[in-house]
């Protein structure tokens, strides 16, 4: 089954406490993309300006991805630069352009609109409804926000939660957008307002996922080398949503295998910057990863 | 198997979003003695003062606690006073009384020297090599510290570091003791100091464990209602060494099934302020919350 995003294409300049990289690719459709790549064919909906190399994106297209709804405009890509600290769990951002991405309007193509598994990338909410308004009775819409939308537009992203079944978001986000400091509690109130699975991303420390009663944790992969976080998120989300529509199931058991894949996707991404890590894994990689998934996580029953 | 446990038997004050309790039961040894008594046979080393009352430690012996190794002296016991924000991860120390702890010098009885399993609490690294030099070869000891003990006492802490089997720390001090941000760095440096095993706690995203080339990842349960986090750490550390004791193994595999009962027994303390919760568990609920942890972490092999 194929997986329909939207979300940004960027240029990055990012700083880590290990070295730093300019104008690199990145943004949140394009993490995705890579991700879902590996288990399902994808079709992309952002937009690009004039400056960005079309060879930037061929690998995009060998991978199996559809650019049919990547729109090019005058002008310059999204831009953003940031910076983390030894914490790498927090980006401190130093600048945003938003260039073409400023009044993006999302058109989704005639061939995308019946695509079963959706993802709204962390965009406007009011960007997100134009694309649910657009598409036809998707089996499964998985969205992503930030606090500046929690913060600034509320009321819109109230419409949005109540028309999807997944929301991932992190632990910070879950507390504001719920006002519950206990994440139990947030779950509870988040799952109240629409979606039936609240994903929680803790960065370094995992996932914590709530699909109506049931409740999920895996941890991070724990990495000796970690270079750039920048992505680490989006491309959970597309390592989930990828294996979902490989399957069609979403069963508890499946989301919770689909979680430790997207988490496996994640660990690699932030191995290197940008998408050097996940433009070229192979399967046995990705498998071998899950696998170590479950020693790490392995222990004995009592019976 | 019996369990030696050396630490601070002390009277809290502790202030969370959710009440206060005052002058209560707490201490490293005493959290811990309670939680792994319900595993084994206890042996507790620690200093009172003239003005705990006896019936407050009752339940002690009737848990199967040895208190021959309590010392009680004339003066006030040991009392902290602190305070959670929400934020339960982090306590804030409002006072610090020593009194009788001030110059505790720990005197292990005979009848306890031979004990098998050693737990050294959070105590000056003098006094812990005092213990290990009043042991009898013991199987294993585990031993825990803090900031203070890694900045003011280094080279007492690098020595008693040479002689323990296990380190219990949080990820802070994990990364202290080390110089390390990056945790898997980090156990690579802490355990070429001595320890072959070292766990770290992650307050509420749980345990991440390191034995030899072998990790281990499980996350706290997740609780709607935490009360008051004081003694998680010794709690955690009663169940994982009481459950060795118990086994009288110390394999992967044990130590692996010990960390969960660890995080079971901290699940449960933090749900009441003290030690309410864990005075009078049956090996039922306990026995029922490591099948949730089983539950909250399954996920399908890919084979």
């Amino acid at each position: 089954m194929s997986v329909l995003v939207v979300g940004s294409v960027a240029l990055d300049t990012v700083e880590t406490p290990f070295g730093r990289a300019e104008e690199v690719l990145g943004g949140s459709a394009t993490y995705f993309s890579t991700s879902a790549s590996y288990f399902s064919p994808v079709r992309l909906v952002a937009v690009v300006g004039d400056d960005l190399p079309e060879e930037e994106l061929a690998f995009l297209r060998e991978r199996g991805v559809d650019t049919e709804g990547l729109q090019r405009r005058e002008g310059r890509t999204f831009r953003w630069k940031g910076r983390y600290g030894f914490d790498l769990n927090e980006a401190h951002t130093l600048d945003t352009q938003l260039n073409v991405f400023e009044d993006f309007s999302p058109r989704i193509p005639d061939s995308y609109r019946e695509s079963p598994y959706v993802f709204l990338g962390n965009i406007d909410p009011e960007l997100q409804m134009d694309v649910l308004n657009q598409v036809k009775g998707p089996r499964m819409v998985a969205c992503d926000t930030m606090n500046y939308w929690i913060e600034k537009k509320p009321k819109e992203l109230e419409r949005v939660l109540g028309r999807v079944d997944v929301l991932t978001i992190n632990e910070g986000e879950a507390r504001q957008l719920s006002g519950e400091p206990n994440l139990v509690k947030a779950a509870k109130k988040i799952t109240s307002m629409g979606p039936k699975t609240l994903i929680i991303k803790r960065g370094e420390y995992g996932v914590l996922s709530f699909n109506g009663s049931s409740i999920f944790a895996t941890p991070a992969y724990p990495l000796e080398f970690v270079f750039d976080p920048t992505g680490a998120g989006d491309t959970f989300a597309g390592g989930f949503m990828g294996f979902l529509a490989y399957t069609n199931q979403v069963d508890e058991d499946t989301m919770r295998q689909a979680i430790v894949f997207g988490s496996v996707m994640a660990s690699f991404v932030v191995e290197d910057f940008s998408l050097r890590r996940i433009k070229a894994l192979t399967m046995d990689e990705i498998e071998e990863r899950y696998r170590e998934f479950k020693k790490l996580t392995y222990f004995r029953d009592i019976g």
